[in-house]
């Protein structure tokens, strides 16, 4: 549970983020770390995960535990180790020792944090057995399916404001989760032609986030049904003339995450229809991270994509019309019907649990638009901002195939012509990509996406 | 989720599963298969685990599902997908085919199980929503972390009494995890040469796992530090002269485990002391087996064990006294401290979800004595019922430094005998037991367990 990492750094880190919290808010915050979820008994449980926003204030994952953080100060409430845990456990670092790692001024035991909760103000942890805590301590509701209310919504909005931009203790970890998932993508190409299941890829690529220490981000896609955007299925055979869709990425030990996709060929080589359709959507990738610079309204990106894949499939023959119309029409939507990205942080949709107060900028709420209501981010970029960049192409029966949508858009869709392309059910390419000063850094720019070099990769 | 198997047999399992059911309650049955646990935020879920009990008489790893069993009689409750769900899900079964596939006799939509409630009983299934929804809909709690009460008492001892013993087709499963779990092993002994850190050892481990399109039925232990009984750290360099202790089981997609130790040198060979203490281990998980049948009292398993390592220790020159002697005064404890084993089948510690009430035979509890109060199984063995035998040796410092236990023990230990095994931290063989009407059949005995085999397969 104890990180290697230089003290001195860690507790810095810490002190500056609650000093710029202590800025924007003028009562105390507790954050509770949270507890194991169980899966089928109470002693089965889920690997722990701590909450986020405790993450970012206290650094570690430690479970069981609550900072309270007052004009600059953190206060480490948690219990030392039983007697009996060492049985189990082994040796745990105690209580002090842990205030010290991470430079709380205090550390008190887990039971005293009932006289410390005046005035102060929490965000709901996910499992259960926490939340039931926060609202009996504080004797209010405190849920997580409910968006924070009065100060816990004051606390919320200063928390988004810091978390929005990443400092450089948080960009060196994003670095590392980045850096292994390239490996992992790699290792997933190498994997495929002498695996025969989805399942054999997905197992070479977590291996490689297994083998660094680190947790998945979140539920791979690994899957030769690309048009099923939250396929969690690997059970499909491979077939050589398959595209297989990779959406995976890792977690470093901290929290912090990657979140990466690429589409490769199974037989090690693009057809022609692939490779065309390919080479849409990566110049619709390459287009929006040109474009990324602070200042730049991230809608505009999703719109520059839509308009890039409308002019790639005009210029195939599969769309028939201007490229900006058809964007206005949503026929774009049809074949890239999610956004263009999101956040990312120590949650891989950063802050989705506070709905989409980080996600969209004071004042903006979802678009009624088919295609846009999906959109996980809507504000002006700012240097520090961490997004991925995922643009795709779908053949999803469910909207294809839907009487009102072949009539609604009969005169500009080539039927006949998209049926040619029927070996490409679903390809997306995603890169983590950091807003600079300058314009931007792709984090995960050593992983290639150029479809002969991924060729290469596969067939090497 | 459409489990590939004869329709047929699955049908026909089900069906005997809940007429035994009827045939020991006169009440009807409500089981939940409860809902995704949220990880950091409500769409960033941990893995979706059914419920045991609800998977035992559905099938099916089905979420957000009830069904309710009468006097024979299967039916189903859940919703149909959602039409915008084949978006981001894929076409999925509807209500009625799933209903086909395990042969219920009705299937309705989950919004009118309220009507079908009258004097139901029911089983806490973990996550909140889901056991939230139960209490609500029952007017009564029904919570995971207290045993269930009255009627819902009355039904799980019913389904202990029937998950007791397995059935074909639950063995069929039982004998698929068992059988990955053994390639499991052999591919964490192949990769230890090459590896330089315990994370790696696991990622060979659980490749197999997620290759076969299982999980890993509890988080596994991968350690150079075995004497820690539930290490669940990775991070640790590997040393040529450690023993590497590595606890891992598979899980098939409905949800049947099995569990696993063996430990091995990361040289690839084992130190002389290692081995003396090794075939400690060995004898006691031999002797044991060989005792496994139907009648015998679990407890009376543990307690040889207990006595063959006492005789081993003795031997070695670790203990002074008769081994019997010892056993009582529990010595053996010292270095033995959990019990011999548990009962396996859909949870790794199955039916652990209702405390000791499958473990314990009726009017048994647990005892007070050191070392036998960590026993999770103490009935008569009857055929058909799967068990773990994991006898083990662990130099644990919270024990052996602890003062009191020095002076108690201070003329049948001796430490200076004992101070020579120090390359001994921790040793389990663990194996899982099916009771026959013969006596016993290991699943696992293709995964050997001789110290000299065990070498080559490291060292091949």
């Amino acid at each position: 549970m104890l990180i290697p990492q230089t003290s001195s750094s860690l507790v810095d880190t810490l002190r500056q983020r609650r000093q710029k919290l202590a800025s924007l808010i003028d009562f105390p915050a507790i954050l509770w770390s949270g507890s194991n979820s169980p899966r089928n008994f109470p002693a089965n449980s889920f690997a722990f995960r701590a909450n986020s926003h405790f993450l970012y204030f206290a650094g570690l994952p430690l479970a069981n535990a609550a900072i309270r953080l007052e004009a600059g100060k953190l206060e480490l409430f948690m219990e030392d180790p039983s007697p009996s845990s060492a049985l189990w456990h082994g040796e745990m670092p105690t209580r002090e020792e842990i205030a010290e790692q991470i430079g709380a001024d205090v550390a008190r035991p887990m039971a005293e944090l009932g006289s410390w909760l005046e005035d102060a103000a929490t965000i709901a942890v996910q499992d259960a057995a926490t939340w039931t805590q926060q609202s009996q301590l504080l004797n209010r509701w405190v849920l997580p399916q409910s968006l924070p209310q009065e100060i816990d919504l004051e606390l919320a909005k200063a928390i988004v404001f810091l978390r929005l931009t990443h400092d450089d203790a948080a960009l060196t970890e994003l670095r590392k989760a980045a850096a292994v998932t390239v490996q992992v993508h790699k290792a997933g190409m190498a994997a495929t032609p002498q695996a025969k299941l989805e399942a054999e890829v997905r197992a070479a690529m977590e291996g490689v986030i297994i083998a660094n220490n680190m947790t998945t981000s979140y539920n791979s896609i690994v899957t030769v049904h690309g048009e099923v955007l939250h396929n969690e299925h690997y059970h499909h055979h491979l077939q050589p003339g398959d595209l297989l869709l990779a959406d995976v990425g890792a977690e470093t030990e901290t929290g912090w995450a990657a979140d990466v996709t690429r589409t490769w060929p199974v037989s090690g080589n693009f057809s022609s229809t692939q490779r065309e359709i390919y080479n849409v959507v990566l110049a619709a990738h390459d287009a929006c991270i040109a474009k990324i610079y602070p200042g730049v309204e991230y809608g505009d990106i999703h719109l520059l994509a839509a308009t890039v894949i409308a002019e790639g499939l005009v210029d195939l023959g599969i769309l028939r019309g201007n490229p900006q119309d058809l964007v206005e029409m949503d026929v774009h939507a049809l074949f890239f019907p999610h956004g263009i990205g999101h956040l990312l942080g120590l949650d891989v949709h950063d802050m989705e649990d506070l709905g989409d107060l980080a996600g969209y900028e004071e004042g903006r709420t979802r678009s009624d638009r088919f295609g846009l209501g999906y959109l996980r981010l809507n504000r002006p970029l700012r240097p520090g901002m961490l997004v991925t960049i995922e643009p795709g192409f779908y053949q999803v029966p469910a909207i294809l195939n839907d009487a009102n949508v072949r009539s609604t858009y009969q005169n500009v869709v080539n039927w006949q012509r998209l049926s040619e392309f029927a070996d490409v059910r679903g390809i997306r390419i995603e890169d983590d990509v950091l807003v600079t000063t300058e314009g931007s850094e792709v984090l995960t720019a050593a992983l290639p996406n150029d479809a002969n070099i991924i060729e290469n990769l596969v067939n090497s």
